[in-house]
């Protein structure tokens, strides 16, 4: 191990230690501020961080690495709907595997730890990035300050170290070397055996436009600590926060002296894209995706000989059978149905409720007073301008407004629109593309409507015979169409637990009977699972040890000794 | 977890304990005496076994598993020619799957140690069932009695022990609950989480004619202690083996209060495979083959959303660069060539060599009187008939007879035939089929012949410029071809240090100067890792914690708590 990354090991391993605890009691930690304000230097830092940005619009982007055969880059900001005019080396895709190769050997000499020492390093490189990357998350994917801050600052960050953590486990539980001793026949054989960690090879890792950093960290660093070189495809849309992640890493890798191309960026158009190419390199041993299902199960289909971890999306669903009180649920969800626009994969899509209506206290509620509620509840979240645009913020891509329309249409002609969709007045970027939740009641048999990740902000209610059938429908539509995360009200032992168990089977993460100001869908890094690979919402789950062990494979040499 | 179950676990405990520290040390450990005539009550147990095996020829053998459709079974002794006459219960597949999805939720409630706590009890009942499983393996494999009950028994059920252990610390590492405590904004929220592990579903296994039980048992157990059930798909010329385990777990599981339709068997005929449709079947969850390259590279491609894990074969590759002395390498290399006619997917096949000749002491000696030396060595093997017999087994397939054949002819042609291949006579069974190795001296352009596994008796001197080059070769051909083992004769330290780099990239387990009476090929469980995964001759390893850690999920459930 060189001096310098045996030192960075050193310096981190208090805190892989703490991760490590974490990850092993599912108890709460961070090692970041949860807010900005409290981020080192808050005010300064975020202004030095903005004018940094502006300074980037309208330039090239500064990325000194191999095989650069032209430019390119046509991102628009969601806030201001002007493009940022910023552009980014095009790669010769060969060269950027032949360079990755070529760096490999140093970084698997080195070792497992001064590789996590390394990766530790880059997440703390990336921290103090993050003044630079909020701004650059907000005006690609559309996210709000606070989010760009939290969900894909300080909890990517986080969930990268959980990776690391894990890494490290798996590394560290294959003994270096042994000394093994048998008796054959009247002999005793001695045999030194050493036990090497060899890496898959070359990792390539695909972003989504609306939330880049949260899965491509962990991602990166699994790859990166168990001994693989990264390539980096952002989607076309959302490049830069991925290209300043990319610098950065570059720069501690080479500070560290290793060689920086342990990872680039491949960047890509919507009239060229990159991604089946890149699946199917020869060169390429591990896919790490995020963004559509229908990719990631080309992705799942086609990536063999490479390992492929993703992570796509699929149906989220509520079920609503009994509860204290509504109002306070009706608020988390349309909260949560709102919270940036409902463009995260683990954003609620569907309620479902009996017929008949739910039990709130001792009383039947009808489902009329219980959509009404929900109404209710959205239009709060919407009724003062400065509140609207820290939960919705802005919509990623114009896609999405055109769902919403189809969506509204199809809802008049099949159901009912409980709430419509329009757009709201960003206080400080009247030129954001917003769009406030539809919400549709529909009936069971509308199942092409709502069986199906309609990405963005709309919300179904769906009318069941009874509890049970709700129970039933939701879980069987998160085997249909996939699922990521679920939530259930009840106040019965009973119904909880057969929904935990249908959800178990189904492979969604249940929430149960959560209101108050926790988002429904917030997935803390260190103790939630976020995908099970039970479903067609993705085959990975961040983060398991199932996540990290095979980026890595052992092989050994024997000799015998006196 | 049911009382029984309790019991198994608490029973079985120091033996995992002690499994688990031997996976981690990488230390010698087995549980089981090595050789048959310290099994208990030896003389005794293996003649009622071998009264057993002669009362089960010509009969049905008894399987109470659902889906019956009919009888099936025509394997044929190597060693006496003659047909088994047992007929098996050939099912309805889709019965099989019904009745293992069945089995599988009081399977997954009963908790990891309840499944821990069988599965190592079927251990001891397979242990039991030696006697008989051992010419069950010898009249199917043509395994020598020796490697029957070492190699086919306690062996592989050190790897199933193996298997187990990893799965448990994989299970053992996940938290069951949680209470998670954060703050968002005024208020501190409550969750208490609870995490349940999700089998994948049915899990199929593939066994393969010569070695079926070695890497069956690592995969029914890991499959089996992870919640998932199994399906045992045996080569259709080697069913008894797998008939009676699979019979003996059912038997544990009815004993212990299971399902036995966890474990059920799927017997086909070389006329109607069923391979194909087992692994597309939308019931399958995880594969696990061993078998040829072919089918193994159709599996990995076709099985999803399977996981597969395969182990097929490759060019096991020898390199010979400088020695003490020749006779005991040549002697090494013969002895383990010859070894159940390399009938292993380990078995050493390619010799590597400078045209020049080897370094022996401190003499050069040319390529000729290599040869010599190992056509002597080989000659020794097969000199007296009862050695031979011990060593050289016989031939499981009449295919493999064809093959020395056509070889024979092309080395002729092609390069010089140093050693013909002859049967040999068997002391005990006149009838046997049996060949002792051809081996054949052949240019390094000749990579047709040689390149490939050559399944049997069949070995290739493959004379190269220098020593550099033989080792650039050889472990070119294992990245070309695949390859498990690689064997090295060097007494120079900067060529082993080469050679171990070179071949950890190739992906081989590399034996270095090794002589004396331990077969070279010998993979020791708990200690030797066999397979890497990173060529073509296998994409999973025994056992590493790969192998278990994505044989079942993780299913969450998180509630507000006061």
């Amino acid at each position: 191990m060189n001096s310098r990354a045996a030192g960075l090991y050193e310096r981190h391993r208090p805190l892989l230690q703490r991760a490590a605890e974490a990850c092993a009691t599912r108890e709460y930690f961070s090692p970041f501020p949860e807010a900005p304000d409290r981020y080192p230097d808050s005010a300064t830092a975020f202004e030095r961080g903005r004018a940094d940005f502006a300074a980037q619009l309208g330039r090239a982007f500064e990325l000194d690495q191999p095989g650069e055969i032209g430019r390119l880059g046509d991102e628009v900001s969601p806030y201001t709907g002007e493009r940022l005019g910023i552009d980014y080396p095009q790669a010769d895709v060969d060269v950027l595997f032949d360079a990755a190769r070529s760096a490999m050997p140093a970084w698997v000499d080195a070792g497992g730890q001064a590789r996590v020492g390394v990766c530790l390093e880059i997440v703390h490189a990336l921290f103090a990035e993050l003044p630079l990357l909020v701004p650059a998350v907000m005006h690609t994917a559309g996210q709000s300050n606070a989010m760009s801050y939290a969900g894909s600052g300080t909890n990517a960050l986080d969930r990268g170290i959980e990776a690391i953590a894990y890494a490290h486990q798996a590394m560290d539980a294959v003994a270096g070397q042994a000394l093994w001793e048998r008796r054959f026949g009247a002999a005793t054989i001695r045999l030194r055996k050493r036990f090497r960690l060899v890496p898959r090879g070359v990792a390539v890792c695909f972003t989504c436009a609306t939330f880049p950093t949260w899965n491509a960290f962990p991602a990166m660093f699994a790859s990166l600590a168990t001994g693989n070189a990264v390539i980096v495809k952002p989607h076309p849309t959302g490049i830069l926060p991925m290209a300043l992640a990319v610098r950065v890493a570059r720069r501690v890798l080479a500070d560290s002296g290793f060689d920086p191309n342990l990872v680039t960026l491949a960047v890509d158009s919507p009239e060229a894209p990159l991604g089946m190419r890149l699946v199917k390199h020869p060169g390429t041993a591990i896919v790490d995706f995020t963004g559509s299902a229908r990719f990631g199960a080309w992705v799942e289909q086609n990536a063999h000989p490479a390992l492929s971890y993703t992570e796509t999306s699929g149906v989220n669903t509520v079920v609503l059978e009994s509860m204290d009180d509504l109002e306070p649920v009706a608020r988390s969800l349309a909260t949560t149905m709102s919270l940036f626009s409902a463009q995260m994969c683990t954003s609620p899509q569907n309620i479902y409720l009996p017929r008949s209506g739910v039990t709130v206290g001792d009383r039947r509620v009808g489902v009329d007073e219980v959509c009404d509620a929900l109404v209710a509840a959205f239009r709060a979240v919407v009724a003062e301008r400065k509140r609207a645009a820290s939960i919705l913020a802005a919509v990623q891509s114009p896609a999405t407004l055109e769902l919403v329309g189809r969506l509204r249409g199809a809802g008049v002609r099949r159901g009912a629109v409980l709430l419509d969709s329009a757009p709201y007045s960003h206080p400080d970027f009247p030129a954001a593309r917003t769009a406030t939740p539809l919400l549709l009641r529909v009936a069971p048999d509308a199942r092409d409507l709502y069986c199906e990740e309609r990405f963005g902000p709309i919300g179904f209610v769906i009318e069941t015979d009874d509890a049970r059938t709700a129970l039933e429908a939701a879980t069987a539509d998160v085997r249909a169409a996939g699922g990521i995360t679920a939530f259930v009200y009840s106040q019965r032992d009973e119904f909880l637990a057969a929904a935990e168990a249908a959800y178990a089977v189904a492979g969604a993460q249940l929430t149960c009977n959560l209101t108050g100001p926790m988002p429904l869908n917030f997935a803390a890094s260190y103790s939630d699972y976020h995908v099970t690979g039970l479903n067609a919402a993705g085959n990975a789950t961040l983060t398991d040890a199932s996540f990290v062990a095979a980026r890595f494979r052992i092989a050994q040499s024997r000799r015998p000794v006196a």
